[in-house]
């Protein structure tokens, strides 16, 4: 794995809730980087997002402090005071303002943070800071995943290579909440802050807000890209020939990490990936694609291997969209078309259908007849192991 | 119980999909009767439920023709003329015109609806017309439904006492494809189409409407209301007091089918009735009871007897409210309260949440603490054999 110049990291284990690992993240980015961040939309944010958001608002910033086993959410003004005093602590003893410190959290709900295993660990996660930490920060975020996720890659602009490494964890927990979704995305790059937010909010779209296990949005959930500038090559315009590539690499790493959480999603023994076409705006695409990648019923015979598209054709249809033209949809299962003119396509078999269904990776093709927007959702089955893993926790 | 004057009903076993029971109902209504209907709002809507609304318009309605183990759902034009069809048959040996039978099936999705069963069916169907076998109606819609569903009420009115009969089927079925509900509720009563059309929307708001096992609307729902006028015993405007009287009766027939339904969820071990309270608006309330309704991570807690409270509100704060305040939102589990003031409750413990969850009836109510509207939904929760019903079928 590519180091990051410009971006140090650092692994402990503090003790907070799991025994004998790390779970107690600390990245370093060089003086002069920017930063961008999204936060989940979940009204009940958790504390360390509320203040991680204005901490971004008057940065710089320095540090993202990230500890895993405990959400500090739903924990209302204690955990507010908790997630400032674990800022605090931290830029103490790196010697900056506590406002060049984001802090992050991911894990069980509702239980007050100990700020003490902070104070503890703080010195040894300051002192190991290292470039070529990456693969332990990826394990140390971890929570019930079953695989750390992280992903590298090179990207040559007009002025020399740049790197963009990333890791992201997500959709098993120790307490299986909802699908707490974290990632850390870091270049070398010296790139404005404004334009790498919109390059953030760009890639984001495409890739985190457009996967789902369970629909549960999480009250945690946030994604930070870092440009460290320390390779010295600098991006000034999302208009230009380097401004595109960088940001194109920026959506493969924030793809392939997001590919990832499905792939490790809870209960999962497939990828399913849905596309829209033919639809009059994103909205409206979306609305079908979220319907379909929710509804327990097409999960469940997605997990059976069955080719029971009469689920997906309903589910297409309860998707709000006013105006539908049921005679103008046609619906696939890989390149087997299954339904056109209302209704079941007249060249389709069962044999058809069920040879793409017992595939591992699926894709559902809707096209509306309708307008140009398209979009792709990524999402997994539904199997006896997400009822299991969520109705077992602490039982 | 009662018999409703003016309603006859047969049960046959025509062998549409089923060996060795019976599959095809016929209720009749006494001419001169009224008949209101509400039919499911998926786009992808059955044969049946075109050909009844078609019917229902020009009517008067004189028969309702009912099969069950074949939707007729996604099967195109050819589905559209086998409907047609079978209201044909039944209208030559009635003698009645055929827009005044209205079709409804029930069953699996996507295969054509056979129609030689009926012509050979429908001689022994209307001789055995009788207006005692309600009970026989009531199995004969059934699917996988575990029990057979029907209620009856009594109402005094002003000028004499009349009957409400209802049955309904739903929520278990030889293909679990969705939530397929239909409901038949007759009274005796004599009431104006429009006054009982407007007596049906409001009493379906309250039930069939407030229900959810898994958010898959059905493509053939539909509740009808009958009124044979045999009692003699009029009822002509909704703001008397005969009219909120029977309102509130038909409204009390509804919603114990509903929950009728319900408790023969698939896979269902409890009735989970989620309040929400202080809402602006109706929309808003139900917005947010649906969104806690459909969790997958808050219906597998319920399973699993777990209070995971952490769930629900995380589940509200992604209901999609405008400038939601979690500080004035308060949750409860039965009388305990859960969450204010942003977080954990200060007197909640995990023992008395325990105690709720344990319970095979629990209630969760949430306050918004912004306006006057509140709705009340009815679910179950999500367990091993929601996957097993839906995954193994046709495995």
């Amino acid at each position: 794995m590519n180091v990051v110049a410009g971006i140090r990291l650092s692994a402990v284990a503090a003790g907070i809730r799991y025994k004998g690992r790390n779970d107690l993240l600390l990245i370093e980015l060089a003086e002069g980087g920017t930063c961008a961040a999204v936060f989940t939309r979940n009204a009940f944010c958790a504390a360390p997002v509320t203040v991680a958001r204005e901490h971004l608002a008057s940065g710089p910033v320095r540090y993202l402090l990230v500890n895993s086993g405990n959400a500090n959410a739903g924990t209302g003004a204690a955990g507010l005071r908790a997630a400032r005093e674990t800022c605090r602590l931290l830029a103490g003893m790196a010697g900056c303002a506590m406002s060049q410190v984001m802090p992050f959290s991911t894990g069980v709900i509702g239980q007050d943070l100990p700020v003490d295993p902070f104070a503890q660990a703080i010195p040894g996660l300051l002192s190991g800071l290292d470039a070529e930490h990456w693969q332990r920060a990826a394990a140390a975020i971890m929570t019930t995943d079953t695989v750390a996720k992280l992903v590298s890659r090179t990207v040559q602009l007009s002025r020399g290579q740049v790197i963009i490494n990333g890791i992201a964890k997500g959709s098993g927990m120790i307490c299986p909440d909802m699908a707490t979704m974290l990632a850390y995305v870091a270049t070398d790059a010296k790139v404005p802050q404004s334009l790498l937010q919109a390059m953030l909010n760009d890639a984001v779209e495409q890739s985190f807000n457009a996967i789902t296990v369970d629909g549960d949005t999480s009250t945690n959930d946030a994604c930070v890209l870092l440009a460290s500038g320390a390779s010295g090559i600098a991006v000034d315009a999302l208009q230009s020939d380097d401004g595109l590539l960088l940001l194109q690499a920026v959506r493969a790493v924030c793809a392939e990490l997001a590919e990832m959480i499905i792939r490790d999603g809870e209960g999962a023994t497939k990828l399913v990936r849905i596309r829209v076409d033919s639809a009059v705006d994103t909205a409206e695409a979306r609305a079908v694609a979220y319907t379909v990648a929710h509804s327990p019923l097409v999960k469940t015979a997605l997990f059976a291997s069955d080719p029971n598209w009469g689920r997906i054709l309903a589910a297409v249809g309860r998707a709000g969209i006013d105006g539908l033209d049921i005679d103008r949809i046609r619906i696939w299962l890989g390149d087997t078309c299954i339904v056109s003119d209302g209704g079941r396509d007249a060249g389709y078999t069962e044999e058809a259908g069920q040879a793409v269904m017992k595939q591992s990776e699926i894709e559902i093709r809707i096209d509306l007849g309708r307008g140009a927007a398209h979009v792709e959702v990524l999402t997994c089955d539904l199997s006896y192991d997400y009822v299991k893993i969520n109705a077992e926790y602490r039982s």
